[in-house]
């Protein structure tokens, strides 16, 4: 094994243990423990538990970078409007938390128990992220497909909302990741669309 | 100091660090440091860390079921529509949850470090809320104030979506916590509310 593919496995196992018990209860002797190994032969492959949550935290923020990144440019190519692309967000958030809900548990809660500059870093990323969220929903408002509405609040309305979905959703369950992402992106553009009651 | 106030301090101090810290990682020990009191003397009055958990979540399960009851007697007495009543849900939920964060994140997260039967009976209690939301959404659905939708995934989005107010609101910020509630009642009647785009 390389120590690559060891040290993305140890990041696996981390993990999951972190998803299900959370960070501050998991020890590195579990981590050890779970994958068969000694501490001290884990600790040569990792300088501690938060440099293990670090990595991790780095991948989950990367991912959703990434599918955030992926949605915008697909629209673009669509010439889409504000609300269209704010649709493709949601949907690929969601989808993304269905399907991978250790990968959210990390970029939404466990971040938190970062320390000094990687919890830096990490908030920097994460309000990034939310800002692209923020600046979609602005577009939207001034091109009249949204109704005007205060920013801030319905960026965080719909990110706890999509987030949420880590906490409940089973994939065993009447769902698919898709149907539960297109009922999401249908129900932030109901929110967000001029009221006609 | 009665018995009964003592045991309020303890169970308001512990409240305090297991929404900071979290419940793994805050210890009797802690608590008690807290209190400036000694280990030996916190156990006369708790049996264990989980009998403190345990109270403090009845008590904000019992905060919430309240609020319910009150909001939805108050629709009542308005002979208010099922929209309305929803709307009026939405608002004592998020109006609690902005108030008293450390409420919220006992209701709605550190509830899962309990186990056997208190664990068995919040979840019973959890699951009766929702209950209520989703009862509400589907009378405003039958109705016609509401437009047709998945409801356990529109009680699911709603909650999700009021509870992550734990996550991010400042009482310090721009909106207080009455402000907040109505935008959060706004944003679900539209999310709701038939479709006209």
């Amino acid at each position: 094994m390389t120590v690559e593919t060891r040290r993305r496995q140890i990041e696996d196992v981390a993990s999951a243990l972190f998803h299900e018990n959370g960070y501050a209860a998991t020890s590195i002797r579990d981590i050890a423990r779970a994958l068969d190994l000694q501490g001290a032969s884990l600790y040569s492959h990792v300088s501690g538990k938060e440099d293990v949550l670090s990595a991790i935290v780095d991948r989950a923020a990367g991912r959703f970078e990434a599918s955030l990144a992926e949605a915008e440019a697909r629209a673009d190519v669509d010439g889409s409007s504000a609300a269209d692309r704010l649709a493709a967000i949601v949907r690929a958030h969601a989808r993304l938390v269905a399907a991978e809900p250790e990968l959210a548990s990390v970029f939404v809660t466990e971040w938190r128990h970062l320390t000094g500059e990687r919890r830096a870093a990490i908030l920097a990323r994460r309000d990034a992220y939310e800002a692209r969220v923020r600046a979609v929903i602005a577009d939207g408002m001034a091109a009249g497909q949204l109704a005007m509405t205060d920013v801030a609040v319905a960026a965080a309305f719909v990110l706890s909302a999509v987030n949420g979905i880590a906490t409940w959703y089973s994939p065993a369950g009447r769902l698919s990741p898709d149907d539960l992402a297109e009922r999401y992106a249908d129900l932030t553009l109901r929110a967000l669309t001029e009221d006609h009651r």
